[in-house]
């Protein structure tokens, strides 16, 4: 089942658009055997709740080797009947990007990943090529400095369009498989809408909710296509640390419960 | 000490402005303790030879857990007056770049890393703060696809250049410490020569030569300094796999000599 399918059952069966940000900061963790521990009692609280789950790869390699582990571990307890997005920003040149898309796909066996466009096409193809999979491209990111080049106006084709609807643009180009997506942030709701109008079927991984402070609201009306459906609203913090206390699956369930109907009261 | 003094240390010892890149192909080894042999046996042959080398992470995350533990072996037994670029074109969201930061600086004790600019100040920032450390980031990388952003023009304070233009502007910017430089691809000589003449003092990572097809004479004098510096030269699969027969070690040890001496022909 390719990346699309896995996310559309699962979307259904959970009457959900929320991914869980699997990121357990490094500071609040003794070792790596700590973070799978959580890891599991989050996934066990919420598996019924989301349309996806999101590590983020800088999260478990503050731990050395034993932090892959702890990944590969996380990724292999999530139900098969969720999608997992490895949030990798990967971004090089073509026969490295080949490695890298070995490690995420082949050796992870995640069903999608983030990449980065800097780059350009050879840095991205590698990804596309499997099927598959799905490739979220970073287009305009959550948080303040996505502004630095993202925003800036480029000129190509006879156009003048900002740097991130450059992105989009190529990044539709390479779509010829349809596994092809965006990342936009929720806290740049002017720039979902613009990106929905523009791509009315392209998905879109939607990150800055919860603690970098976008609107909920804003970000489902103004990303969703037009079956309600199209974006993956992600919380990780928001989420996982409900509670610093022992009841902290308990919170992190009712917290994901919480994001889940407030979402799909917008749609 | 900080990253430039060792890096100008080993170049005055060895008279080399030679960096060699660790990068095993994953498809040419069986499993990861046969990389950490190669390397070391590449390690043992250039080490006089050298000023930097530079551990590429996708060849070693391509074989999981057991990668980041080569990646740390193959950083540990490098000579401690020879230093280390973590190649790993990492990017992300402030809170989460520090993650990274911690990974390579701390747990793997890098002395340089290499940093994508797409997502802007705050994704750099937590690398620049590691004031001992060297940060390179992407500016026009040596690929192909680099033109398809890198080169639009881009319009911001009055002025219209090209994007990788204003990444280096920006980059100067944040260069408060002195510990900022930029990777620029030998394959674009003419790039080289105009951030030379604007950014006299910056530090310039440049790949591209050899299997990418750069011309070394050119990214020399182009890229090099006043003093005839300024520029790390990196090679890897013309070095490390200069023969794929048992004599690799040997005719690595030649190609990075002839490299070196090539190199010093023309500053």
């Amino acid at each position: 089942m390719n990346f699309s399918d896995k996310l559309n059952s699962a979307v259904s069966k959970n009457k959900s658009l929320v991914c869980v940000g699997l990121d357990p900061d490094p500071d609040l963790f003794t070792d790596s055997e700590s973070v799978v521990e959580f890891n599991k009692a989050i996934i066990e609280a919420t598996a019924d709740l989301v349309c996806a789950y999101k590590p983020n790869f800088a999260f478990y390699e503050a731990f050395g080797a034993q932090g892959f582990s702890a990944l590969k571990e996380t990724a292999d307890y999530i139900p098969k009947d969720i999608p997992v997005i490895g949030d990798a920003k990967r971004g090089d040149i073509g026969n490295t990007a080949k490695a890298y898309a070995k490690a995420i796909f082949d050796n992870f066996n995640f069903d999608a990943v983030t990449v980065s466009p800097y780059l350009g096409f050879d840095s991205v193809v590698p990804f596309i090529e499997y099927r598959n999979k799905g490739i979220f491209i970073l287009c305009r990111t959550s948080n303040a400095g996505s502004g630095d080049f993202q925003s800036l106006n480029c000129a190509a084709d006879g156009r003048n369009i900002p740097l991130f609807q450059m992105v989009a643009d190529r990044a539709s180009q390479w779509n010829k498989y349809g596994n092809v997506g965006l990342v936009v942030g929720a806290t740049y709701p002017d720039e979902l809408q613009l990106l929905r109008e523009i791509y009315p079927d392209m998905l879109f991984l939607i990150p800055g909710i919860g603690a970098q402070g976008g609107d909920l609201e804003k970000a489902v009306r103004n990303g969703q296509d037009i079956g309600g459906r199209g974006i993956i609203i992600n919380s990780s913090r928001q989420i996982i640390y409900a509670s610093r206390g022992d009841d902290f699956a308990t919170a992190a369930r009712k917290a994901a419960m919480d994001l889940r109907d407030r979402i799909n009261s917008f749609r």
